[in-house]
């Protein structure tokens, strides 16, 4: 068996993967990870959805919110508050011990993906969580005449800001992580899991050398819709789609892909737009998409894994 | 009215000043803290002693332990364990806090000193708290053949070594922090806080221009004994004083001062101290020393100030 590949986000990749890890064998999975969304914070280097994907798979996520640790604290935060600091960054003190960890590898000379393999491996991830570059990129969104850092729009302000443009600093001096070009390469099967396609998988497809192995790679590349019933699940990217000129649906998702994709997994509830998607050059699986419980995640990957 | 000096260590130290700042203003008050026990863990800088008189000061103190924040919560830790990194010092999640944002504006490059005030400030501490100095010394622990780093003695190994020496690594080096010389030549009174002599006052005296100075001030220099009926309150003096060949008691602490003290608080307990210790050449107050709570501290405080 060939590798299989994921091109991840955040909250809906980790939520694919927990059920792929039960259907493949997770070695055999290479996750690769959006880092556009990284942020410095009190000294600390985090990578929100790096993290996200390593405590699902570790079975260790907050499952009600999709991020963060189950059960957490927010002691530290609490006296950052108090230090005179901003705290609308939700760090749980238990999640702190990564961004502690991963910034004390990282000064020690460790690249990006040296530490997050180490970290993976420390809480038994057996998957292979890679983010797209050891150099930093970092999206930027442009909001008419302004430019919010990614968190500052994201979690900050609350998705409030109507998303006028995204630009994705750095992308066009990172090269690929160490073994993201080869798993695409080696790859059987490449999965673009649900999650934001201009948020979160837009700056992986950026850095130039992974669009150009993917585009090459003759495995089938197979999308899912993040938008089900014209409406994300979590986060904004109906709203970022329809202000970016993409219409807020599978179909505008679909469309966004465009070639690259050879298939495409829609939920039943979109089932109308099926004829439209496959018009635009890609196969079409109706499924249920929305993933409640590991039960769903788990018919969703065998689904992606069934599809020829 | 002048200033007034403190030399301190730990939780000794912190409980003499809390009752000192309700006896003298405490933006008179300079407490010149002993950095030689600062250790680096997970890549963040940890000053000990540093943070017992900060939190102590500010309010917020564990009474109980006599360091850390009360009511603290240890998750942050728990995970590091589960990260596999050792777990023997006891940071709380809330502690966490100073040492990420000290790490932080040494990184950025502020001075220790810098770093401590502005930790002060934020804490609402309006006395002076001033490492002895920027520059890094690092008490180690020989005992016999092995060297020991100063926390592995005292916290991993609960200082269960016979210590047979001290070494006070970069003392040589190592310039009185801003405003440390000031102060002293300033002060009014000078008092040596009832901390472990050895290891917590030695490292201070160590920097060759404080001891200097010290010597050269006509303010009357006051040693409080941390040592009563044999034995330490808290911490490791009496056995460290023994096996570095000075009797283990008040008058061993008297003794290990010398001609640096001009007057020597013991307690009432070890009264019967009181004329062999006035023949080293100082005047000796028989006084209750042992402070169970913020009135004690008040009352050695005033008996400190009333000295003359």
């Amino acid at each position: 068996m060939g590798t299989i590949v994921a091109l991840a986000g955040g909250v809906g990749a980790a939520k694919l993967l927990r059920g792929l890890v039960k259907v493949v064998p997770p070695k055999n999975l290479f996750v690769i990870g959006n880092t556009g969304d990284d942020i410095e914070l009190y000294g600390l280097h985090i990578s929100p959805d790096l993290d996200i994907i390593m405590y699902t798979l570790a079975g260790m996520v907050d499952e009600e919110k999709g991020w963060g640790i189950a059960g957490d604290t927010f002691n530290c935060l609490e006296m950052l508050g108090r230090l005179g600091f901003e705290t609308w960054f939700r760090l749980g003190d238990r999640d702190l011990a990564t961004h502690i960890i991963r910034t004390k590898m990282l000064r020690e000379g460790m690249t990006l993906s040296q530490a997050t393999a180490k970290l993976c491996k420390m809480l038994g991830v057996k998957a292979n969580l890679i983010p797209m570059s050891d150099n930093p990129v970092r999206t930027k969104i442009q909001s008419g005449n302004v430019l919010l850092e990614f968190q500052e729009y994201f979690v900050k302000r609350g998705t409030k800001d109507t998303v006028t443009g995204v630009i994705f600093e750095g992308v066009e001096r990172a090269e690929p992580a160490p073994g993201v070009v080869q798993a695409i390469e080696e790859s059987e099967r490449i999965i673009i899991c649900p999650s934001n396609p201009i948020l979160s998988i837009a700056p992986i497809l950026a850095i130039k050398a992974v669009k150009k192995t993917l585009e090459n790679s003759e495995a089938p590349i197979i999308g899912i819709s993040p938008i089900v019933g014209g409406r994300t699940l979590k986060g904004p990217a109906d709203k970022v789609m329809a202000s970016m000129g993409f219409e807020p649906s599978a179909y505008g998702v679909a469309k966004f892909y465009g070639n690259l994709l050879k298939y495409f997994i829609i939920d039943e509830i979109d089932k109308e737009q099926k004829g439209r998607i496959e018009r635009l050059g890609m196969k079409v699986t109706v499924t249920n998409t929305v993933m409640k419980n590991l039960e769903d995640s788990i018919h969703l990957a065998k689904v992606v894994m069934s599809i020829t």
